[in-house]
């Protein structure tokens, strides 16, 4: 192999003709593979199964003197012992804990909803200022398409800003938050969807600096992988509420968190904060909006997973089921594309994916090749606000549901189509 | 005892001592009870018990093809076998129904929600429209205090009508909805809350019928008490969807149900309906909203309740429990209050609640009293929207959670306070 950088015509050509018969032979393998959505694999999920068997008897169920099953209302916001558990996920005092159902994106998309409807820091609802003119989120990308999502379907404008290897481009966010139709920011700060990259110490304190001009400015702190270390040590994170409540501005920041992959994926607990007189509104918008989430969960949660340092041990078994998968990937695309010097890829030391940047103009036709070869990725752009990539360069490889040889499989099918794709561009001819 | 409608002064005076005397016997017992909420009692809650028991291993939480302790996103709607189950509760097609998490008054606040940051049927959204003036929700009252503070949460006027015997007075209804600010009505249409009453045939009929000025006006039917049989037979209720469907007008109904009173209250399962359109509509919605409800809860229900017919076999055991609750009070309000011609009450065959009318000025006094001696009552107002009671005259009796002989001492003390308090308006003295 060598860089297709610098090859002349017939030096393209043969390779085109030779890689298009390694994707023929994989096309035929007939392969089902689906490496599109960061999904725990079966083994990652029974390591919880002891949690579904903890709690047996009636007695079991009674936590912080209530019968958990039942609706003890006045636990709105969480049963005592779920809120001091996720305390120190969300770095925050427990007070200004709130501990929601099996889903942190609906506890993001309630708190959107709270903006659209009823405002923040006594300001217009968003809902009505967005009449006189569209609001703004700023949108770290790539990032994660479901926050897009949410941003989307309620109307507001996002605007783009490039995510590098500290965290999003701050000077870029400086001066976005100028505007005063700028409301939030949505940020995944440890082991970022999908690039990985955890927000270094500066990039933190800038965000505790920023000075909006909009008093309702609310930075969405999806800290989805604050536990997802994939090797011994874990990057380190700085407190954003505890850098915010220096300046007494913690009002500024909703942190939400999940044991979505810690636990289950469709069973965890979700749990958010905010300062203390947004934690209260929540608390009594929350108790409007139910008598209560599912407090069974919470205590069958707190009881298996018990606190931070066991939370920890429990993460090193996952990681020992998904680390050779994402080195599998790793050792493939550094076999196939490092050398031909047509992409580049991020190395995580945690979370759910590796960002992989292909030759611009092609990632939509890389993922349209390896779904004809039977594996199935993330849509090219759906890391991007409104699902497009400007560069058509960004592919996000979500390594954990398939097997590993089922990944090396999938690995190599996708290098393949990597440098199809790249060849067609280079040669202008279409290999299929 | 007598009625205390022809007393002269000196026996009024004389009935007012020995009541007291009564009253404060009570109050020297010291009683710590409580009929504020309709919650099942510890005995009602382990009758499901067995449902937690039920799924152990990983394959346990297989069905319909997936692992139901995960994502499983294209499910977000709820399990085929939930929607299943839950089909026949709500009186409607499979497809039409979305399964929640745990909580319907969730699902019923989201809908409003919805209709304030969305609107229906093509409308502008009711937040938009609320900037030109109030929109309005009819509220039959007495009702659910937990609906009218949904309502004033978002605030949406509430406009109180009568409930009646055959349930809200629909001439008032119809003549409500021809004002186009009016957008819903809250209904609890079976063993309604607070009075027992299930809506008759011509009640539905007329339900079915109404043409609203609005056509984003929507009928928000919460047959939270669907199965609740106190007897052994059930009050027939006309199913609203098919009425409406007869004309095309299905997309007029939210429906909604739960089994928070039938397996667990604070760990249960809603769904809620809609016509076609509106179903897609809110599937979309719930997409973006959250990965999906947990689906193990779901899959516990469905394999532990099965279907209606085992449901209804399973409510009898429920009726066992909480029946002679319900008689012990109706027997002490027949015994302490017939005679004294100065209260009404239902005498509910289903659901949660008794609706006893005491003398018009002093149903506040009596839930002080009550509250003096030892016994927590819903406070006065609460079934009416703001929660004030125009006549001070409606208290919510809730019977299910204390023991059969603590609901007679309870009930005991309710009636003396509500004789004391009629005899205090009557002497125009204070007794205490």
């Amino acid at each position: 192999m060598f860089s297709y950088l610098n090859m002349n015509g017939g030096e393209a050509a043969a390779e085109q003709r030779a890689v298009a018969r390694l994707y023929e032979q994989s096309r035929a393998a007939g392969l089902k593979l689906n490496m599109s959505r960061g999904i725990p694999d079966k083994t990652q999920v029974d390591l919880s199964q002891g949690m579904l068997e903890l709690l047996k008897t009636p007695e079991d169920y009674m936590a912080d003197g209530t019968d958990t099953r039942s609706y003890a209302a006045p636990m709105c916001a969480g049963l005592p012992c779920a809120k001091a558990f996720f305390a120190p996920f969300l770095g925050v005092p427990e007070d200004n804990v709130i501990v929601g159902g099996n889903s942190s994106l609906n506890l993001m998309h309630d708190a959107v909803a709270r903006g659209m409807v009823f405002g923040f820091s006594g300001c217009e609802p968003w809902a009505a200022q967005s009449l006189r003119g569209k609001i703004k989120f700023i949108c770290p990308a790539p990032g994660y398409d479901r926050h897009f999502a949410v941003t989307e379907h309620f109307g507001i404008e996002m605007v783009t800003v490039p995510m590098g290897r500290h965290g999003p481009d701050m000077d870029a966010v400086e001066e976005l938050v100028k505007d005063p139709a700028v409301k939030g920011i949505w940020c995944v700060p440890k082991y970022s969807n999908p690039t990985g990259v955890t927000y270094s110490k500066e990039t933190v304190e800038r965000f505790a600096s920023l000075r909006p001009a909009a008093d309702d400015f609310r930075i969405f702190w999806d800290n989805a992988y604050c536990v997802h270390d994939l090797y011994g040590t874990s990057d380190e994170l700085a407190n954003l509420y505890e850098l915010l409540a220096r300046d007494g501005r913690e009002e500024m920041a909703f942190i939400f968190v999940s044991t979505a992959k810690i636990s289950f994926p469709g069973a965890g607990v979700a749990a958010m904060a905010a300062g203390a007189q947004g934690a209260a509104r929540i608390k009594k918008a929350v108790s409007v909006q139910t008598i209560g989430f599912d407090k069974t969960n919470q205590l069958r949660h707190v009881r298996f997973l018990k606190d931070m340092e066991n939370v920890h041990a429990h993460m090193k078994k996952h990681a020992a089921v998904i680390r050779p998968k994402f080195e599998a990937v790793l050792n493939e695309l550094d076999a196939q594309l490092t050398p031909a010097e047509i992409a580049s890829w991020t190395k995580p030391r945690g979370g759910y994916f590796i960002s992989l940047d292909v030759l611009p103009g092609t990632a939509k036709r890389v993922v349209e090749l390896c779904a004809a070869a039977g594996v199935q990725m993330t849509p090219a752009g759906a890391t991007f606000p409104y699902g497009i990539d400007p560069e058509d360069k960004n592919i996000r490889i979500a390594p954990t549901f398939p097997s590993v040889s089922e990944i090396e499989q999938a690995a190599e099918l996708l290098c393949l189509c990597v440098r199809l794709a790249a060849l067609e561009k280079i040669t202008g001819v279409k290999a299929l």
